[in-house]
């Protein structure tokens, strides 16, 4: 599997050059508005002096990362502000290879396909745990999984393709694992304001330690606010001496050893990107500021809706799915439509419809699709598979 | 030399921590105002739908792209829009010693320092060749100390910090270089609508081939637009088969050996960061459209006049320096000071005035002190050291 050219642009590709309408249930934009808050704070970011247009602080805008840590409840050391939770999955991950022993990255399957990609990027090794029937990760099956190669654990929650979310017993021994296998445990909660189940827990919780050295959470403002395209994204690394963060503190890169996780990330994004856009984290603080809780009640509603709609009209087809418990996506197994490439091609040629193969994921639900459901157009969708399916 | 917590921020915090008023000649970032259509770019992205909001294309606005190729005079598919020059020139090291064989990066003395902590991020070693007498890279030089094992060569013109700028028959020998030894030249050219010596050469028109199999453009609207905070920078990255590109395309991530050297790019860039920030993209697009060549030339006369001002000074206090040709920096010996980080610190303290040390850039110019000239304030600063001096 070529992790490393996401399928999304192919199937996107293939449906923009397909000759007829087709809707779109690919992609992860939301197409809800943004906080008014943050177009206010684009405009009067254009309006202010000069010296607004200099370098911002390369850990991000001291006043975001208040917002944040005051947010998660931490220290604000612990906050990088990146180029959306996708530069802060790297930093994690590529720091974490450095830092704690082994070289194995354990995912699982279905993956996100970006930390699979960036895991041969970083040259390692992927390890990747099946979920279980029910689509969820069992911690035991991820405690057998995990060894002394073990570096880096990534987990997602609300997860991506799957919708599962963990509770903060699952969470507390994801933690566990990490810390007894002496391993990072990166936790994606980029979905967080996304949970239907009422159990989500962060992965900060979880870690009865506080201070964390064996967890590193990752998320962003770009599903919560719809603003994907605005690159704003955080982590909250470890602090505290290297004593307790891992034993391969002298890395391939000559970095001193009293060198803290979150200062030996911060190096790597100064190296990789110096720092991130200034203008739309000004926008995100004055959001943060200014958006009222209903803003986003409102689309997390709208999305339980959309979620439950959305199934009840698979479960008319005779699709074998699980309910999400969060996120934005339905996993699905469609009668007599597979999960390849060729299958996703397929839907949209016959149904007009673009969905993402599951093989795009993984082996593990290579039959399914994956429905995002961005769009109030999703209804129809399943109204236009079900007439492809009786034309057949 | 630990060239990854750049020595930048130590001076300037020690600056803002003096209790006296301090002027700084060390920020890279200009003190005039970004081109009007830059923050009406911001306003308008403000004001549009939802779906302007979507994340971007990954390797940046088609618009953008078009309008960096026709610049260059190069295809579209060339262009990688990047998060400043920073990840551009990250981008180019990272995958030249991936794709060319050696693991050697050949940099100048003195150095831009995140290109020699950006080598060590990268597990490289660094070779450093020092610069003339006259403070400018001799291309004789650089030919006798690359080898088999050198895989890119790093060259910035204008030059940041010696004001070096190379002609055509320097970088034409740079690329031949690069070309005869099966590396890769790695041109950054940040500062070039700063060249006051009219002498300025791309590395692309160097390029006698065309195709550039052996080239990387780098640069960014950061410096020319004054908005070093946007991160809206640019790689322009070979195409064309592998063949032409060096031998070692087996490379330890697995990648197709089919792919092109631009391609890999687009991976890297889309597994680090997605893709970068859109309504920064789309602001510059709009000032590159509406900006008059008199925004620049008015910009680049006053930095020669700084420069002639402030050399004028200079030698009025007796310093050592090679006058500028371009970018915004003097590199000077000044009498009875050196150019070690105590040394700024004592600048401040003495004189108030903020330089950067010469060795944050290496040995070759350790006993000199770079001044930016980033203020109307500079000659109130050679003022302010003249009186140091005659306290002593």
């Amino acid at each position: 599997m070529d992790y490393e050219t996401p399928l999304f642009y192919r199937v996107m590709e293939y449906a923009r050059a397909a000759d007829r309408d087709v809707i779109d249930l690919v992609s992860g934009s939301p197409d809800w508005d943004p906080p008014e808050a943050f177009r206010d704070g684009l405009r009067e970011y254009a309006d202010t002096d000069q010296s607004a247009f200099d370098y911002g602080p390369s850990p991000g805008l001291h006043r975001l990362r208040q917002q944040i840590a005051d947010h998660h409840g931490v220290s604000i050391e612990r906050v990088v502000v990146t180029n959306g939770t996708g530069e802060a999955n790297h930093l994690a991950m590529a720091t974490g290879l450095e830092r704690f022993p082994g070289n194995e990255v354990v995912l699982t399957d279905p993956v996100y396909p970006y930390y699979a990609g960036r895991t041969n990027l970083l040259d390692a090794e992927s390890r990747f745990v099946p979920v279980d029937a029910d689509d969820r990760l069992d911690p035991e099956t991820l405690r057998a999984a995990v060894s002394a190669t073990t570096s880096v654990i990534v987990v997602n929650t609300p997860n991506n393709p799957t919708g599962g979310v963990y509770d903060g017993s699952a969470m507390g021994k994801f933690v566990d694992i990490a810390r007894t296998n002496d391993a990072l445990l990166v936790s994606d909660e980029v979905y967080n304001r996304f949970d239907y189940s009422g159990r989500f827990s962060s992965a900060l919780a979880a870690d009865s330690t506080g201070s964390g050295p064996n967890v590193v959470v990752t998320s962003a403002f770009s599903k919560s606010m719809a603003i994907t395209g605005a690159r704003v994204g955080y982590g909250l690394f470890p602090t505290g001496d290297t004593e307790n963060a891992g034993g391969s503190v002298e890395g391939a890169a000559g970095n001193p050893p009293d060198e803290s996780f979150v200062d030996r990330v911060r190096s790597r994004h100064m190296l990789m990107n110096v720092t991130g856009s200034r203008p739309v984290q000004y926008a995100v603080s004055r959001a943060i500021e200014e958006t009222p809780a209903s803003y986003y009640e409102r689309n997390r509603q709208r999305m339980a809706d959309r979620i439950d709609r959305f199934c009840n009209a698979l479960d008319a087809l005779g699709a074998q799915y699980h309910r999400p418990d969060g996120a934005f996506y339905v996993l699905a197994d469609l009668p007599g439509i597979g999960g390849s490439l060729e299958d996703a091609f397929g839907l949209i040629d016959e149904a007009g419809v673009a969905a993402m193969p599951g093989e795009a994921f993984g082996q593990a639900r290579a039959d399914h699709l994956r429905f995002s459901l961005l769009t109030p157009r999703y209804e129809a969708a399943v109204e236009r598979i079900a007439d492809a399916l009786d034309r057949r």
